[in-house]
């Protein structure tokens, strides 16, 4: 059985619990980013942004090097692994509700969906012609 | 493709980032406990599991309910899916580092198996009779 390293998982999961970091994480699945770049979706300060990715960093789920002048981030999935592994030693207590997960994705689908295209209240039924 | 609800995965990393309510989580594998059967191996008061239960109630991850005079814990494994979900789409940064991890694990399992078994050093080697 695979030991888990329980700081590990405890900075890992930290690192994951914002949405800021989730963001600059996926930002990074793209290649290697500099910091200002990873700033600015958020509209973010450099030593906000710095901020985040130190989090990153020590829970091993981004590598800075300098190049030149500018700090350069890359993703590091490994870690990412170990936390699906963990939640892996979970999946028989939902594999056997999936219907219920099922149901909670496909409202979660639905209220993105609805959330996305902002549908305007249709005030008058079109008439079918045929 | 899926679209994942921000503030559910905030909820469930952070629950997921300390040792105490993982473990509880892991405790609740094996079926529902009362608040204070929970708190009982981690020397803790009532007061403190409970706080640590309310984030994992809060995180949709349990669902306490009242038999009697006591409350009871069970686990809820579907927000555990979902966080899973978020994690398999970086299944593709990790799979091609697959050996990367695999010796980050097997460094643990050493470390872990040094660790339970306290390996006395080997002084003399004993000598090959074949």
């Amino acid at each position: 059985m695979v030991e888990f390293q329980t700081h590990h998982l405890d900075a890992v999961f930290h690192a994951l619990s914002d949405p800021t970091r989730r963001a600059m994480l996926r930002r990074l699945t793209e290649g290697e980013h500099s910091v200002s770049d990873l700033a600015t979706p958020f509209n973010m300060s450099l030593a906000g942004a710095s901020k985040h990715i130190k989090v990153l960093e020590s829970a091993g789920l981004v590598r800075r090097h300098v190049q030149g002048r500018t700090h350069m981030c890359q993703l590091e999935a490994a870690r990412l692994a170990e936390a699906q592994e963990w939640l892996r030693t979970y999946e028989r207590f939902w594999t056997s509700r999936l219907d219920d997960l099922e149901e909670i994705l496909r409202d979660e689908d639905r209220a993105a969906a609805q959330a996305a295209e902002l549908l305007p209240k249709p005030e008058n039924k079109p008439r079918r012609t045929k």
